[in-house]
């Protein structure tokens, strides 16, 4: 087992990561307020996985409430949020009663919503069974669902006690799935580590293979990457903002064309295609740069190409941007591989040319 | 103009008291990010004082989005909330654009969660306008919409940057919302004042005359007893529940009947006189001390018995209390006038007889 730890101070906790962590309900307990949890999972991730968490926590004297979700990103909205809120009141869930989410990142995004706002805020545990929760979504402690108009818009910063990174759930993983979530992977080498996007060329099949140690090592350094960039800042003042490369763009994808239908990490790939023309539009990086990006992309079956939605649709999108300052949009832009910088000077003629360019 | 500072590290802030204070912008604008201000409000108070508002930030050059919501504590719930947020995006409000409660304890409630949700956190500012919000709920960050099974059952923990009291706003409130926020005034005397409860004892008619000097000094002190709790304890671990003297027996009041049939006040003053009650039945209080407050209530024209819906049903509300603690019921209790306790030892016959005692 591997662990890293997010240093925040009074909200600092550590991320396991390992093989099989799920069983081990030790790892969870010295972590629980009270000898109670509700468990949010979704109807994919709960026949693969619930029964074996909850029974090592009830063989530990934890008493359980299972809430089953619908599965999708279409789903992490208010409605079903609600239906959280119902079970744990219905169940006379406490502030001491811990949320756990056992799933993706629409899981982890909505449970640990509901955990900061039941009653004000509960204990909250991240168990992310897939590859996008676990290097990304569920390390930093954003939280949010969508609203019709805008993805994450209604949200928290709200930190888990503890991330549990069981990296044999990602076999059950589909392909797609996975190799989305490998978007964020390739995204930490691409702002901040130059190395690491050279490792990760170099070692894209064995993880495409699920080979174990590099798994294993690739999630750490993914997680290591993160925690460092929020414990930085975590709320998103500045540096934290990096992390959003591809975001501003990808968003645009996933809002317009209704969410679910590009995974997240796919919108991301084809964002940061956009992001990476962008960049070397304004001559900060050069075309064979561009092409390195777009060929690892490629390996991994990402598309590096956004849709058609037309270029005031995506300007309509992006303007709802959360990184949007006075009206003005704010780019997250390479100055190289491994060096990623937030900008808003930006010529808009550059920008419609650059989604131009990568849509098809 | 008085002042008082809420000290809570990087997220402190001062609250201005005075008459007037509405119309003085300059009073504002420091504490803005950028020059866009949501204002959400009711359609009660805003025909009265939301267009001096305006003027004097118009005058200072800020953008303006007037939110009217519709007024009374029946519509703190999502579906109004989710009004607001419909409201920021199609203004394209951003991260840095201010959110303002002007209004009374609903408003700032649902105005405060909007605030701590938006975008994940949106800069927020209180200008209370009953004197429930000036001397309680728009001091410590409490935010929060109510659910069908609870009152204040979701929301957040989030600090406005400047609380503006205006005290002749009082002067449009009704006499039975004045009286109700008496309540809250008194339950600083109870629960940590006695000196306090003694000045209020003698000047209680010139309060309900809104005598300027008398409500001014009130207001203060109130905030102050307030802050001095909130700064030592922001997260309601422990002290903080203090503040919820009256609270426990009173949301199962007013979930019970029905949000909006009894003012939050009546109910705390209701169910203070059920929490004196069970104190004296346990030993800690004298028969006499139970006469003092309720005299003092009814000086003020506020209920002292409950409305009788059966101990049953207190029972069942009273368990989704947030103060509960391993399924064990949490009172605060006095051991004498000015010295309030948070005690979880209490046998439940007691408190049967307590509540029997004080319904009608």
């Amino acid at each position: 087992m591997r662990t890293v730890n997010v240093e925040l101070g009074a909200r600092s906790y550590p991320i396991h990561i390992g093989a099989g962590l799920i069983d081990h309900a030790e790892l969870i307990t010295p972590h629980l307020r009270a000898k109670k949890a509700a468990i949010v999972t979704n109807e994919v991730v709960g026949p693969l996985y619930l029964e074996r968490l909850c029974t090592g926590l009830a063989r530990a004297g934890v008493e359980i409430i299972p809430i089953i979700l619908p599965d999708g990103e279409a789903h992490k909205e208010w409605q079903t949020l609600n239906t959280v809120f119902d079970v744990l009141l219905r169940e006379h869930c406490e502030r001491s009663t811990t949320l756990i989410a056992l799933g993706g990142g629409v899981v982890g995004d909505m449970g640990g919503f509901a955990a900061a706002c039941y009653q004000r805020g509960m204990p909250f545990i991240q168990i992310p069974t897939t590859l996008l929760a676990q290097v990304d979504s569920s390390v930093g402690g954003k939280t949010a669902i969508n609203h019709p108009h805008g993805k994450n818009m209604i949200g928290a910063f709200y930190q888990p006690r503890l991330v549990l990174a069981d990296t044999a759930t990602l076999k059950t993983l589909p392909k797609r799935e996975f190799s989305a979530g490998l978007a964020e992977v390739i995204k930490y080498g691409l702002i901040r580590d130059s190395a690491f996007f050279e490792w990760l060329e170099q070692n894209i099949d064995a993880l495409r293979a699920l080979d174990a140690a590099s798994l294993a090592w690739a999630i750490e350094h993914s997680c290591r990457s993160k925690a460092e960039v929020v414990a930085a800042d975590e709320t998103e003042q500045g540096e934290r903002a990096l992390l959003n490369l591809g975001h501003t763009f990808g968003h645009a994808i996933e809002t317009g064309l209704g969410y679910g239908e590009w995974l997240h990490g796919e919108a991301v790939a084809a964002g940061t295609m956009m992001a990476a023309e962008l960049s070397r539009r304004l001559g900060w990086i050069e075309s064979s740069d561009v092409t390195r990006i777009e060929r690892l992309f490629e390996r991994v079956g990402l598309p590096t190409y956004g849709p058609a939605l037309g270029l005031r649709c995506y300007l309509g999108l992006m303007a709802h941007d959360k990184k949007v300052e006075a009206g003005r949009l704010r780019f997250v832009l390479l100055r190289g591989i491994g060096q990623a910088v937030v900008t808003g000077d930006v010529d808009m003629s550059d920008v419609f040319a650059a989604i131009d360019a990568r849509c098809r």
